[in-house]
Order: structure tokens, then C-alpha cells, then sequence
């Protein structure tokens, strides 16, 4: 397709978010944030990298890449308003697939109210896709790895390992009666903004996302606030239909499987409440697994009690933890 | 390089922007624009397709990718303020190579007090860089392309054709006597942020920055503005240096060389001495090079004048002016 056509093709026929002053068809995009801060992400996914034809549809891909992003706005305790998008075609890609790239960005922004503002499109040998996602928050009401505390619960919401099973089904065991589900869970991830928009009247949370697995995430927030993050494997969430996988497969999945995009977090027992209740009013599912301490000599790291004795849960998660 | 090693090496110690709520270091950053809009762009370069090795080094492509955004910011009238980047490496570009390109950047991004405050990194087969600019500007004083009126002087900054021919000398003359400045020109553009800083109390100006050749933002101008825009050959500025070139390589460069990151703009003749003073100000030539028409038939395309006669000038530009 001309490349003309093809803006035109992608260029909504109207806005959603009355912040948008100016869209596509000019040198940049205009966006006016009157009492609320912005937020910003960019992820990058390479197809052979991050992708596979074999396991993701077109309309997958565009899926999963936004919603990583918009994943990252919810980590900050933002709502994501709109996206830009650059893609590198490489010429073996027919219009059609790249018109469903298009299609699963699209549905997933239509959700969340989203406007696509602008991009680049450029030829290339491999198909990329970079996505920068714009978010509003209130003022100070961003949540960072850094505000844990003391004393706190760390919870997380939804399930986890349900992504990486979704993968491992796709690659080796297409006739899993759950396949589904957890394919489901895989291809089209639903990041939590409407959880984190229902915590705003929370004073203090610390937030992250689960991209990489929670082994990774809950380091991420001892190392930023300082402290050490202690967590109980039996605590932690999984669908009962992993139950038909192995315990290592399921300890490997849960902690280092990432892509759930549910979120990891800590807040004081006493907002626990309020959280609840937010969870509840938005059918998410939080679980306590953990609590926040200060020992000096492990501040910064992550530990899990698991059979019997706590050990050091290093970012990879899984090599730790088997036998 | 680790990743997080490399993530540290460019992360920025301090941030020149005051409205960097949080950079670099959680799920995403955060901006505060008080009372200005904020502008947005993206592009994305990819190897042996918008640069080669041969022609451009690791410095001068960071660079480069930088202005070309910088310059997308200068001509909706803004300010750049900061920048996120996405990087695809592949495994034989080496840890130095990669460095070199984030202090291309970094050397730009200095000039204009930016900030680096996000991003991704990946690996893949070609080196890909995708820049998101973020920019500020005062509300409702953004420079569309569609605000061109009948009798408007259209004018350009500086020279055209300059970074054409540097890439002409670089692929094909490297003895030229004019090496430095013309390859100068084309590995190290300078956005013209200052210029239009200085025009801010201008009520009313189109816009465009000469990415493609003026021959196709002459028509965007007009196609934004349902207006025809006039162009005399004869006045648009080149290098008196370029004359040592051919007849059909100047118009070639000049008209559809593009990548001088200069500006094609429009404005009532009433407003023309503030934009002198801002010219003069901030030591940026502009040269008056045609007019903006209302003739119903030809409306949304730009004519040139060249050789007595008024052609249609086509995106594309040059080959309908040779013989």
C-alpha cells in the first residue's frame, strides 16, 4: 500500500480524549494536559525476538506490544490516553497483515478510550514495532518502585505463570485441554488501568508490572525503596488448571514467566481496605504474598520461603528455587 | 555490555528540565507541563535504509536521528524539552559503537537543555532507532501547516540542497574542495528551535521543516491550507558554493534533496518585520521565495516558477524541472 494511503487508512476519524489537540497529519502531535502530569513509555518488540509468526497472529502482535505499554502507565498509577506508533515493514509482509497489526492495536485502545497520535512507517528486514504510550496521573499521585515501606503487604493482582504456560502450549502441547484459557492469557494480556484508576484515593502504593515475572519486579522494588521484599510461594496466585503441569514448570512460570502485565505492589495494612474495595469494584483478583521488612544487611533484595526455608530470590527467579 | 549497565551508562545524573517529574529508572516517566501544550513525535531510522555505515558514523547517526525529530518540534513552534529512544542492536555492532551513538545524541540533546528520559533496548538483525521527542509550547500558538492565508509570503531559512550534496560528496567526491561544510551540513544538522523560539509573538505562521525537499512541504502547505502556494526558482537561497555543481543537481538537491532540517514557512506580510527582527535575533537567514495564492482550481498544490515559465511542482520536485 502507498505509504499516503496507508496514514490514512490508520488516522481515526475522530478523538477520543478532549486532550488531544492535534492527531496525525502534521509534524507532531499536540497534546494538553491541564491539571494532571504526563506519562510516558516506549517498548520495542522485534519480530524473532519477541514474536514468532508460529505463536502470534499479526493482530496479536499489535495487541500484546500495546498492552505491554499500557501496562507500564498502570505500574505509574496513570491512565493511558494515547500511542503513537513507528513500524518497520520488511517486504514480505502483505498489507493485510500489517492492517491486522493495526486492528489489534486498535481494539485494545478503543477499551481504554485511547487515540493513536502519530508514528513512522519505514521499510526494513525485520518486522518492529516501537510503541510510546502517553498516560495522565494526578499530581503526586504516580506510583513508584521506590514508596514501599516498612511493615507493608505486598500483594499482586490476578494470576501468575498464566502467560508462559500460554507460550508453552503454543510451542509443544497444542492439545491441552486448557488451551484456551491460557492462550488467551498469552495473547491478549488486559492491563489493570481500571484497578489502578479505582486505588486512586490510596495515599501510598508502591507498583510495578509484571513484564518479567514477579522474581524481577519485587527485586525492582526492594532495590528502589531499600528494603527487602519477603515472599511466600504458597501465597502466591496460580490458576488451579496449572495443577496439570509440573511443580518445577509451575514454579518456573509464576516467578520468571512474565508478560502476565498483572501488577506486583506493597501498601500499608492500613489502606488494605481501601484496596480491597477497589479490587473488588473492579472484579480484580489481589492476594497478599508477602510483607516489606528492614535488615540492613538484605535491603535491596528479594527473598521467598519455600519448602521449608527462605532463600534469596534472584531477578531469573526459577534456577533458585528447583530441587 | 549488560543491559543494566549499559541503562546506567546513559542515564542522566541530573535533569536540565524542571518539568521531569521522574525520568529514566520506574515503569515509565513523567512530565509536568503547567501551562504550555506538549508536542510529540516519533521516528524511527533503520540501517542501509535511512544510513550506512559508509557514509555516517555511529556519532553522526545518533545525531541525526535526534535533529530530525528536534526539527519536527521546531516546526509545530515548539520547544524540545526531552526524549525517549529505542534502540534494536545487533550483535556486531560493538559496546563503543552503540556508546557513540547515544553521545551523537547526547551532544544535540545538551544544546537544547534536553533530557533523556526513557526508552528500550533490544537485539535484533539490523540496527534500528526509534526517538520519541516531547516538546512544549504555549497554548494555541502551535504553527500548523494549514494556517497559510491568500497573500502570505512564503519564506525559508537558511540554504537548500546542502545536505544532498554533502550526501553526494560523501558517496562520490570525497576530493570536493567544499568536503567540510557540505558534509557538515548533512551529518550535523542544527534544528532552527531558536528561530522559532524568537518568533513566538508572531500571531499567525505556517509551518514545515524541510525533512523531504521543499517541493513536497511546499505541497503539504498548500494541501493543509487549501491554498496555492507560488515558488520563484530564482529565490530560493543556495550555497553560493553549489555552483560548482550542475544546473540539474542543484534543483535536484535544492527542490527534493531534503534532510536540511530547514524551515518553509508562510506569513501575512504585515507580520514579516517581526519575523525579520527574530531572524536577525537569532542569526538565521530567511529568504522570501514565493507567495500563497486563492485560485480554486489549483488549491492544495504548490507552482514554480523556473525558466519563464509556471510549472506544477510536484512532490517529487526535480524531475519535472530537468530539460
Amino acid at each position: 500500500m502507498e505509504e499516503f494511503k496507508f496514514i490514512q487508512s490508520i488516522t481515526p476519524k475522530y478523538y477520543r480524549q478532549p486532550s488531544i489537540v492535534k492527531g496525525i497529519g502534521d509534524d507532531a502531535a499536540i497534546i494538553r494536559h491541564q491539571q494532571v502530569d504526563t506519562i510516558m513509555t516506549m517498548d520495542t518488540m522485534v519480530e524473532s525476538v519477541h514474536f514468532s509468526e508460529k505463536t502470534t497472529t499479526p493482530y496479536h502482535i499489535g495487541y500484546r506490544a500495546l498492552a505491554a505499554n499500557i501496562s507500564d502507565i498502570a505500574a505509574m498509577g496513570g491512565t493511558a490516553t494515547a500511542y503513537l506508533v513507528s513500524i518497520v515493514i520488511p517486504e514480505r509482509w502483505t498489507d493485510d497483515q500489517i492492517q491486522e497489526i493495526y486492528r489489534g492495536m486498535m481494539a485494545l485502545a478503543q477499551t481504554f478510550h485511547m487515540d493513536l497520535i502519530g508514528g513512522d512507517t519505514v521499510s526494513g528486514t525485520a518486522l518492529t514495532l516501537s510503541i510510546t504510550v502517553i498516560g495522565a496521573v494526578q499530581k503526586d499521585k504516580a506510583r513508584y518502585r521506590s514508596q514501599a515501606k516498612k511493615g507493608d503487604v505486598v500483594f499482586v493482582t490476578g494470576t501468575l505463570g498464566d502467560s508462559a504456560c500460554g507460550l508453552h502450549i503454543l510451542l509443544q502441547e497444542k492439545d491441552s485441554e486448557h488451551y484456551q484459557y491460557f492462550v488467551d492469557r498469552h495473547q491478549q494480556p488486559m492491563p489493570r488501568i481500571a484497578f489502578v484508576e479505582a486505588c486512586q484515593g490510596i495515599k501510598r502504593m508502591a507498583l510495578n508490572d509484571v513484564s518479567d515475572g514477579i522474581a524481577n519486579e519485587a527485586n525492582e522494588i526492594a532495590a528502589a525503596s531499600k528494603l527487602l521484599l519477603e515472599i511466600d510461594y504458597n501465597k502466591i496466585p496460580m490458576q488451579d488448571k496449572l495443577n496439570d503441569f509440573s511443580e518445577q514448570q509451575r514454579i518456573n512460570w509464576a516467578l520468571s514467566g512474565g508478560e502476565d502485565f498483572e501488577l506486583i505492589g506493597t501498601i500499608s495494612e492500613e489502606e488494605w481496605d481501601i484496596l480491597e474495595k477497589a479490587a473488588k469494584h473492579t472484579n480484580t483478583p489481589v492476594t497478599k504474598i508477602g510483607t516489606v521488612k528492614d535488615r540492613t544487611s538484605k535491603n535491596g533484595t528479594a527473598w521467598i520461603y519455600h519448602d521449608n526455608q527462605y532463600k534469596r530470590l534472584e531477578k531469573s527467579g526459577y534456577t533458585h528455587l528447583k530441587g
